[in-house]
């Protein structure tokens, strides 16, 4: 069985279980999951449908592009269905011969009109839409890296510590000027080494705008680096698996400037020291809340979350009582204390760290630098 | 009355008219809308609410963004509301005392696992969630560009010409010789000239990969215009509003590549020639696709779109039957016939057109560049 097969086939256990005749996921502008990536290995824009005779159809926008990169039973154009997703919905159930009467399943994001919608063309068969779902199990699956998928984050997290070195070299040297300067290099060195690309947008924030939790716009002209507090939030994409790490630059730092990086550095430790195999993900971030909250400080965003084919992937890590999310091995995840202010700029650390059965490893070497 | 009051106002008087206490805008990952941004200067992450007395809160995921952005009667950091969004539609439901039974919209893009679980939660109101709604209205109002849009989409168009000019310039001298000299040169041309950056990623894609409708990746170290088709696709975003333009660059292209060349330069010609005023936009899109059709080939995907703080608005230029859109005055919209042949690439010719009272103006100009 290879990757994509043993990962269909719990897919396929699963809508045993449940009695589900045909699962629909979709990747379209708006409403992305990488899941069908991980199915397939198509890159994006496409329906996918997993009958309960475990033979799957996938529905890419472009058949060019599903030709080169994805893998399925059958592979079929949009554009046979009219690109409208009710007619690829009932051209999959004819393929499957999905008797009528039967559960189909369509994805948890499907807006309410839509799903209406859906309900009132698709009468001959009851139609399901839920939040416990094939798309939450996939995620839950996804969650968990299997052997080739922790492989490519070694490698991915290789090639970001390099990088992360080659900014430190050239902020110091005086070659890295302005955010463009940093966002750019980026651009460039993930290229040179195999890289799809970033993961993201680059965020590199001078200490004029490094009080933006997320800089906006990402990057500029303006200098990087100068006296305070510079944040660089980068992720790499190797086949397709994005990294994600913030540095904090720190130039001859005020007192309150001081305070930050400290709180910062020490919430990071605190993290890093209770990460473990059966943990509640919650209860770490819950005790960074309460580590800022002791200097009145508070962060306004999640300690940390899953990565993966996306950069905001399972589990999460952030202090919301709706969060049941316990540390397993195979898990890869961002931790990233942050603290940003108005007047004093913002700092963060955000390293990725992978749980094997010996506990957390600390994949990326990302730090804050004090210039 | 400032831009913003003037755009609020009119959302007011629909909510009078529609009898809606309160209505929900959001902006969140996997539910962005830049209506925020056009009500408010919001650059992005946030929920707003309107209320039948005419005020207006903000309810940012990074209050210091807004606070530095953004222009509303209230912001309140989404943190007071733990970051969930029902909390927060409480909050403004009781900021501006919202009688209970009244009517609160929540957006169209609401999942009907979210739908089912806010009426739940908010049983004091009416919760209403459709596709005809304050969203839709505005994003009608927003595909016909007032003033203040015109004089921005005229300057980045200036600034996207000379980029197209400059890359025709170093691709014939081979100053660029790879899609990622052609796509930074772009990142960094952009920023020079006051752009935010570019629109979206952009899309070079050498003779080996221009089959695809959207190359992936994105950008590579591959070489860029050589022997056949090579697709460039990108937009320059100044003010928050984006261009998007697609230039292919044909290297002695075979019979079979000029025939796709030709073609997709005729349907381009036929489109332009019917962009008039009160002309139903499906229309167009339908007589290119008949165009092609004539020569047994099939464009993969719509003819155009209408652009603005987001890559892809209203109006449509779609040949599906729920495309109802007729081309007015104040609209922005790109026509971008293409072809793409797993065998011989793809091409594609992209220009931005503005409606004005006296018929279409090109206001990009994108071209199939014969080196």
């Amino acid at each position: 069985m290879n990757l994509y097969e043993k990962r269909l086939s719990n897919i396929y256990d699963w809508m045993a279980r449940e009695g589900i005749a045909l699962v629909m996921f979709e990747d379209t502008e708006g409403r992305r999951d990488k899941t069908i990536r991980w199915l397939t290995g198509q890159p994006g824009d496409a329906l996918f449908f997993l009958s309960l005779e475990r033979k799957c159809m996938l529905v890419p926008w472009d058949i060019n592009l599903a030709n080169a990169y994805a893998t399925a039973d059958i592979i079929r154009s949009y554009g046979e269905y009219n690109r409208v997703p009710r007619k690829a919905i009932l051209g999959a159930a004819k393929k499957f011969n999905t008797p009528p009467g039967s559960k189909i399943e369509i994805p948890p994001s499907t807006s309410y009109p839509a799903f209406l919608g859906y309900v009132g063309d698709l009468n001959d068969y009851d139609i399901i839409c839920r939040e416990r779902c094939a798309v939450s199990k996939a995620q839950k699956f996804r969650a968990v890296k299997d052997e080739e998928e922790i492989k490519i984050y070694r490698k991915a997290a290789d090639i970001t510590n390099l990088l992360i070195n080659l900014l430190e070299k050239n902020v110091r040297s005086g070659k890295i000027k302005t955010e463009a300067d940093a966002a750019l290099l980026i651009e460039v060195e993930a290229r040179r080494r195999g890289c799809e690309g970033t993961g993201f947008e680059t965020l590199a924030a001078g200490p004029e705008r490094s009080y933006g939790i997320h800089a906006f716009p990402g990057y500029t002209r303006a200098a990087f680096a100068g006296q305070g507090l510079s944040i660089l939030d980068f992720g790499l994409r190797l086949a397709g698996y994005t990294t994600d790490v913030t540095l904090t630059f720190a130039r001859d730092p005020s007192a309150p400037q001081e305070k930050l990086l400290s709180l910062t550095e020490k919430a990071y430790t605190l993290a890093l020291g209770m990460v473990r195999n059966g943990t509640a993900a919650r209860d770490i971030a819950a005790a960074v809340d309460g580590h800022f909250a002791k200097s009145k400080k508070a962060m306004p965003h999640a300690l940390g979350h899953g990565i993966g084919l996306e950069e905001h992937e399972y589990p999460s890590l952030g202090n919301r009582a709706d969060n049941t999310w316990t540390l397993e091995p195979g898990m890869v995840f961002t931790l990233e204390p942050g603290l940003y202010d108005s007047v004093y700029g913002g700092c963060r650390l955000e390293n990725d760290i992978l749980m094997t059965d010996a506990g957390p490893e600390v994949l990326t070497e990302a730090r804050i630098i004090r210039l």
